[in-house]
């Protein structure tokens, strides 16, 4: 029988930072539970906008001309082209929301590259 | 400047029961907001997947071969074409995920239908 996701039970099997987990898919779009602590690389999907949903804690995404902080209980949506990075001061839990195949350092690339559709 | 969307101080505008209200778009999807209690009508989207994900209280998503009870902290996954009922035994607040132009109400339709692309 198919049964309700808990968004705590499945952080609570997250310890890496920087590398979302799957979590649900809906049509062509995935949801996925990320971590993380410290600073990013900037970079941009040209290809989609980005949901960032903040569980816990509290993120900043800094874009060239403003920084916006997500505290837990907010989200924002990375407007498609939009160079940035995320970044948090202690550790971010974020449900994310964005098309099968994104890669989480976009046009980046580069050793913070994350494997996709690693589900948990 | 842009800012990030607080879900509380969203829902603290909605008065209407069964009525969601956008409050951001990513790609051609919606993220809205709903508050509801009491029993929706059956309906289906023979188009979309349908993701809830409950802020508060706790809704039952009814199929014809199972119930699902997704609580606060919890999210589920509606597949396309599924028959479902939604309920609450007391107000539920909802997170969706849906392509834009999806009707609340599916091939159903009838009074509960909600206008579509509301903003709060």
């Amino acid at each position: 029988m198919a049964q309700a996701i808990n968004l705590a039970d499945k952080l609570a099997r997250i310890t890496e930072h920087w590398s979302p987990r799957v979590i649900a898919e809906m049509n062509d779009y995935q949801l996925k539970l990320v971590k993380f602590a410290g600073e990013f690389v900037w970079h941009r999907h040209d290809d989609t906008d980005e949901v960032f949903i903040v569980l816990h804690g509290a993120m900043e995404i800094v874009f060239r001309d403003q920084i916006v902080t997500v505290g837990a209980g907010e989200m924002f949506v990375v407007p498609k082209g939009s160079e940035h990075v995320t970044r948090a001061a202690s550790e971010c839990h974020a449900l994310l929301v964005e098309p099968r195949g994104v890669v989480n350092t976009g046009d980046t690339g580069g050793p913070m590259t994350a494997p996709g559709d690693v589900w948990v």
